[in-house]
């Protein structure tokens, strides 16, 4: 079974279409977007106890924050990492409910950082990030790197390009362990050789066509599905 | 471990502090309700090939539109019976999404009724409901129990007092073969003697003891759990 791989534009108009044709509100998407991560992460990391999520200031982030609730309740220890709050109702109304979880929000990463049983949810940037990494995400992305602790990032590893990959400028670069793509995955992606997931089941099945989109069927009830991993040698 | 039965009143004020003070959004409730719902009914009707949802004009039926989206996604067959459609934006969204996945939404029952193979989601009337049934929900009901096609109920079976139980007062008793009940079990289920799940993975696990609720732990990432079955002869 063929995925495709969408440019950019493409996944801006998925997203238009969501929201606009479809009629999805955008609480019901980050919702099933966020459980989806937190599922995977899971699935990723059975016996870890701590997750730290960097949520970005947009959507991505709004899934990180949702992730972050939902691996709570996987009973996980959970601390989120969030430099710039949104004044975003939803992203707010996100936030709070992760206080109620007892889930701590903070503006940089945790010191000293935890050694083991700890991965990262990457939910920095998603699918309309244009380089280059901004401060300061750049500072936290390569003391994560640093860290050498595990990464699943959602939608897209942060920093790099949707289209094209890794960056190639000198900086910083993630290669996450593990990646859940949102609807359907990027160009940028292509080359990614951890374990990859597939999540958002947003899409009717029956207009994937129209979309020249092909993504594998979901199997049962389920929110994810990995898809077959990458021969990095090809 | 002990699963708490709560009254009307505080059903209700489990909802106020759902979207009050733990911050939450009535589309990302109804959209964990509805897909809990239907990997409940996923589970109790796997050799079925077609749902009929029953959708009430209130939160209870945004579940049921949500339930009968997932189901479509989940390869059922479904359409909506919605006799009442609201006017409420939320409500018109989820329709909207239900359209856009070619799920038929019909104003009355699909005739002649399938008389196999096919299942009923009963999603009219939620923890708010106040007897009697009315028109025309109440012959809609009728011809569900006669049909002898199971049925599961989303929070409460559509016409029991949410307090006290199934009617005694001569009208119809739906008797569904499942239930799932949203957040915490409602009083008027206590003798419920079918499969009986419970969903709507809302509650922050620490404030359990603060709001005199018990409920068992989910497992691992399940959206849902299915609660020991009552034993009738008690």
């Amino acid at each position: 079974m063929s995925v495709s791989y969408v440019c950019q534009k493409t996944a801006a108009q998925v997203d238009d279409l969501l929201m606009g044709k479809f009629g999805y509100l955008l609480p019901q998407l980050v919702e099933q977007a966020g459980l989806a991560a937190a599922v995977a992460a899971a699935r990723v990391f059975p016996r870890s106890n701590r997750a730290i999520i960097l949520a970005g200031p947009g959507n991505n982030g709004a899934d990180g924050l949702v992730a972050a609730r939902h691996l709570k309740l996987f009973g996980y220890e959970c601390s989120v990492v969030y430099p710039r709050r949104s004044s975003n109702p939803i992203m707010q109304s996100l936030q709070q409910q992760c206080e109620v979880f007892s889930i701590d929000i903070l503006p940089d990463l945790p010191r000293p950082l935890p050694s083991s049983n700890t991965f990262f949810v990457d939910a920095f940037f998603g699918f309309s990030f244009k380089p280059p990494v901004r401060s300061p995400f750049d500072s936290i992305l390569k003391e994560v790197v640093d860290s050498k602790l595990p990464v699943i990032s959602v939608d897209i590893p942060s920093g790099w390009d949707v289209e094209t990959g890794p960056p190639t400028d000198g900086t910083t670069v993630l290669q996450p362990e593990a990646l859940i793509s949102l609807s359907v995955p990027k160009s940028g992606v292509k080359s990614f050789s951890g374990r990859h997931f597939l999540g958002g089941r947003f899409l009717p099945p029956g207009l994937l066509p129209v979309l020249s989109i092909s993504i594998p069927p979901y199997p049962g009830e389920e929110m994810i599905q990995e898809l077959p991993r990458n021969d990095s040698s090809l």
